[in-house]
């Protein structure tokens, strides 16, 4: 079985160094050390969908960490700099070798994060890089910012064998996917999932199951991937939310997922946990208990 | 089995009205609404250990939701003027009701990440609350602002019937928990669990479970409980992180949660997930697989 997108990056993260600039420092001049290529944020790949890696130039690099001893380090872009999310960006991420995809994210989520942390949420000031890129600092009042993860549920309400699927209207034609939503403060994953399956279906569940997860880098998301029984199947549209939701089967779901010409909808992207949690459901035959 | 601590407010929280301006004028001077009353950041309690509720006077507040259609708000403090976490708070803890707890969780979530954002991380101008308290945003460049949850892992590494407990200096005497860590950008809840576990301990982890998860209001984090099994029980220690670790039998763990007085080490309390995953552990007679 396929793991998640985003994940298996496998690298030494090694955060012991990150605090000591003298092994930052040395890692940098190091004969084997790489840099990222990146275009704005986005990933500059090879024609085999591979990351690009030059010799370090500079310093202020972001430290991704120890790859078999090797160092590595992606840019710290200006804000601004960044190519939008974009169809095209997920045409190349269907192209891109899966471990690369997850370094990528990394250095994503983390230049995005520091784009938004350019001043001092406490007091105004700028800020400054610290932590070899996995911080920010502030030079006035000293308060440390670190990089933000957001948790988010992505959840499949499941009833007689059938489950939720429903679509944003910014979606590709035919696409479907599982309901997702922010966690919230004060409130655990099991609650995350039946608030925003009842606001956004109207339909109340229990027995929340915990299927797998994935980071999604757009901007940095922790995506929190479960299945729910559901207690009715009546919807109860949000349309401020979805254009529209109906019970998928499982055949119909494998089809979706084989691609199949007339398959009902379109299956999220492989590199989507909504895929992972897919495919996951439509192989079990029957309800696990 | 009790449920994790902090969860079960069991408020609609009604998110659809926070952008709602005039809704939420109507509902702050609706004769049901209330007022939860704060010592700093901290609860107020009474006698028998729930929130004391006054009429609604002022505006800005944070709107917690509707608790069976009476509208509840938090105030929004001045930055400084929470107390800060300390061994009484906790004391409290264990007196309050399980649901108020979770409600005055989110209360200071709140405040706390407002007290982080007072300016623009973007263009470091000074930022004002909307949405009813659940976001700040920018008058200059128009930047939203969301509260912030950081996921963390706490997970048991378990080898041949036994788990691993380490201690941090803090702690307060005979007391040995759960290994922890948050959630870094660019890895899923495996991979945090499995690097946490090498990181502070040595030890290589494989099949990692979800168990449970709750909101962890000190300041904001969403504590996502797991286990995984240990290729080793051989310990290479974090000093930097923990004083002390070892591994606990099933008899050993079900004696600390007892409060047994010969017991080997000092269970964490009741509202801690460390004690639900312990707990849960515990009553398994044998690994389910």
């Amino acid at each position: 079985m396929l793991p998640p997108g985003f994940t298996g990056a496998a690298i030494d993260r090694a955060d012991h160094l990150r605090l000591d600039q003298t092994r930052i420092a040395e890692l940098v001049v190091h004969a084997e050390a790489r840099l990222l290529r990146l275009e704005g944020i986005d990933p500059a790949i090879d024609e085999s969908g591979r990351l690009v890696w030059e010799p370090v130039t500079g310093d202020g690099h972001l430290f991704l960490g120890l790859d078999e001893g090797r160092p590595l380090f992606a840019p710290i872009v200006e804000a601004g700099s960044g190519a939008a999310r974009a169809f095209a960006l997920f045409d190349l991420l269907n192209r891109m070798d899966a471990r690369d995809a997850a370094i990528w994210g990394v250095a994503r989520s983390l230049n995005t994060w520091h784009h938004r942390h350019v001043f001092c949420g406490v007091c105004g000031t700028r800020t400054v890089s610290f932590r070899a890129g996995w911080g920010r600092k502030c030079p006035d009042c000293g308060a440390e910012h670190f990089p933000r993860v957001d948790p988010v549920v992505i959840m499949l309400a499941e009833h007689e064998g059938r489950v939720l699927l429903a679509r944003q209207p910014h979606y590709p034609p035919r696409r479907y996917s599982a309901l997702a939503g922010f966690v919230e403060p004060g409130e655990s994953i099991e609650e995350a999932v039946a608030r925003e399956i009842e606001e956004e279906a109207g339909i109340e569940v229990s027995r929340v199951r915990y299927v797998a997860s994935q980071p999604w880098p757009f901007p940095g998301q922790l995506m929190i991937a479960c299945i729910a029984d559901a207690a009715s199947d009546a919807i109860r549209l949000d349309t401020n939310e979805l254009e529209d939701a109906f019970w998928a089967s499982r055949d119909e779901v494998r089809a979706a997922l084989a691609g199949a010409p007339d398959s009902r909808f379109g299956a999220p992207p492989p590199f989507a946990i909504a895929n992972t949690l897919l495919t996951r459901w439509s192989e079990q035959e029957c309800e696990e208990d």
